[in-house]
């Protein structure tokens, strides 16, 4: 195991040089914190993933090409609209906003990242958001990683954060980060908000493939309703303030800086997962034996997208039925008379029939708010991890109104 | 339009030479009816789609061999129990159903075809069946549609039968059946169960294809919760007793056939989608302008199957936003830009944006119980029509319990 140490009262301003705030701009009709501002102090290495969806939002766009420059010196982000479906004037929006951080701090408009998170379709209201920018730059400091966490939430009902240590080339190292999550999360390549920042030295392109590589495994594992969002982004900022030699793929500590740039990723998934909307259950969802590992994800995500199997753990039910028919009717290759599904570690299902463990001993484990379920389809070693949640009736119920 | 009749009162035994009977056996808790038997007074031939799911129930396996020789005389079918995932066991089991039905009325065991429905996994009381096949022998009506209906319910609220009648050749031919659904509703080749019956003379390969066509223009184009399920099995059967000149493809008259064959699937499939378990709204889905119509029926099933869509309907909520989302992740290709949306032929949506026709507007429409939605995709010719339901907060309700 890598030594790395959790940060009490972690945020993404634990990092030197790093600072935040978080404001209440007007976007939001409660009134709530809704606009953060993240400045890192020196040019900061960039690393970066998107929405896959086809469309993609305003800030998105934007975000993209200036995340393509490869170094960054802050990101503004909006709660409470979304700037997707917005067209041309979402794009001169979301150039705004970057412009206003950039005139304000004397950067370069391309030096400044933008994520906006909320409803679609609505144009973004950019007299409070430039007031908002305004407040934000005389609050920025390096303890307000808390707000600016807090700020991005939407129906989140709690703020997502945390930091680790890690010591290379005898220097500290730290990585911390935030994200929102709550709905609309399924994983396609990014899955939400999330920013991380670090004061690791890292070359640019060694940053952009461990980000990459590390979302794949954290943020892209988590399904709260089979929705990919229009507007996801994960954004790693390195700025090199721990003087460390500069890490690259030769470096003999990158697997260890890895390591713990993806526990801090999977914290922060572990955090959106347990706070998705309406949720009552969190499954840890193994496949193996698939045919490769694309089945193994084909079938994960046939489950995580079910109904019917969602509800009945809502119900404490172990229903494995709903799980065999779901499996029966993914894109991956089984064979009823080959499936084994295990509950806790427990057998439920042997060969594609009841085991001996009663029922009564199954629905024991379904009622834990966290349990796992592993299934074998016996067709080859592929395999897929996915934390998923339940369905219930306050998802729709959240769901229903604007 | 092809000249039809709807009988009043019509249901599985109004061709000729049909009789059926529906009883209690036992197997359902409540103590509700749960099998019905149904009877061609003479051989007929069959046509008979089943669910495409890798995992298929035992009485689908079966039926698909018994189906496969191209005649039946009868139509074995219970609720209560899916007789699913219950490996040799059942397959035994679903043979001695149809053994006792075949030899109570001194048919072939070939010629009896079997359906169950209800939970998968649970094996079937095998003694309760075969009392229930007792008593429904006893029964056998030729009003016996209406109690037959009834018998394969399972969480529907009402039971779902129509019939029709038209001229060939001068002769009156009557087209009729029956149908259960509620919930574990996706198009997938048949989606739930259904016994059509006519007293029409055709020729078995034409009735085989015809049956294909049909499902697919209608039973398959609707959507409860995008689960396909084990036991999805259409089945009609033509006995020849109108005494119409064989119909086959060279038949003047096999398109209006084919088309009264149409609106008697459509009609029972309109029944299963208005009773969705828990629903609210019935939405019917148009995808124009899809690059070919295997791209406009993904996105139309993508729609299908989004929660945060289907919760939005529910509470009245156009939100348009969530639709372009869903159009983006789905595996059709999409231009944002080009992107039309309609409410009740209403526009909500021109070019990706928001149009001028006010939200309060698109809201009156979303309020109804029954309203369209038409997407434009403006990249080809291709289109699809699917009829899908809401997602309440009642759906999971009646899905966490067993």
């Amino acid at each position: 195991m890598t030594d790395y140490k959790w940060l009490k009262n972690g945020s993404v301003t634990s990092a030197k040089g790093f600072i935040a705030a978080g404001v209440a701009a007007g976007i939001k009709p409660s009134g709530k914190k809704d606009m953060a501002l993240l400045v890192s102090e020196v040019r900061a290495q960039v690393g970066a993933t998107f929405t896959m969806n086809q469309v993609k939002a305003a800030p998105v766009r934007l975000s993209m090409e200036h995340a393509k420059k490869g170094c960054a010196r802050a990101i503004i982000l909006n709660a409470g609209n979304a700037n997707a479906c917005t067209g041309l004037r979402g794009i001169n929006d979301a150039k705004s906003m970057t412009q206003e951080v950039a005139t304000k701090l004397g950067f370069k408009r391309q030096e400044v990242l933008v994520c906006s998170t909320g409803r679609i379709g609505i144009p973004l209201p950019l007299a409070k958001v430039k007031r908002g920018v305004g407040k934000l730059v005389k609050k920025l400091t390096c303890t307000g990683g808390k707000s600016a966490a807090k700020a991005i939430m939407t129906s989140d009902t709690y703020s997502k954060e945390c930091a680790a240590t890690l010591m290379i080339n005898g220097k500290t190292v730290t990585i911390g980060g935030m994200a929102k999550g709550a709905g609309m999360i399924h994983p396609n390549m990014a899955t939400m908000l999330a920013c991380l920042t670090t004061d690791a030295a890292i070359e640019g392109k060694t940053l952009i493939k461990l980000t990459a590589e590390c979302v794949e495994k954290t943020f892209n594992r988590i399904s709260v309703d089979g929705d990919t969002s229009t507007n996801d982004t994960v954004f790693v900022l390195a700025n090199g303030l721990a003087g460390n030699a500069v890490l690259d793929k030769n470096h003999p500590e990158i697997a260890k800086f890895e390591s713990v740039l993806i526990e801090v990723m999977r914290k922060l998934a572990r955090l959106i997962i347990e706070d998705g909307e309406g949720i009552s259950k969190v499954v840890e969802l193994t496949i193996q034996g698939a045919r490769n590992d694309l089945d193994a994800k084909r079938a994960a995500e046939t489950i995580a997208r079910s109904p019917l199997v969602k509800s009945s753990w809502a119900g404490n039910d172990p229903n494995w039925g709903r799980l065999m028919d779901a499996l029966g009717y993914s894109p991956a290759q089984v064979k009823e008379e080959m499936i084994d599904i295990y509950y806790n570690g427990l057998i439920g299902v042997k060969g594609g029939l009841a085991s001996s463990t009663p029922m009564t001993r199954l629905r024991k484990e379904v009622r834990n708010r966290n349990f796992s379920i592993s299934i074998d389809l016996h067709q080859g070693k592929g395999c897929y991890h996915l934390l998923v949640n339940d369905l219930t009736e306050e998802y729709v119920t959240l769901n229903k109104g604007e």
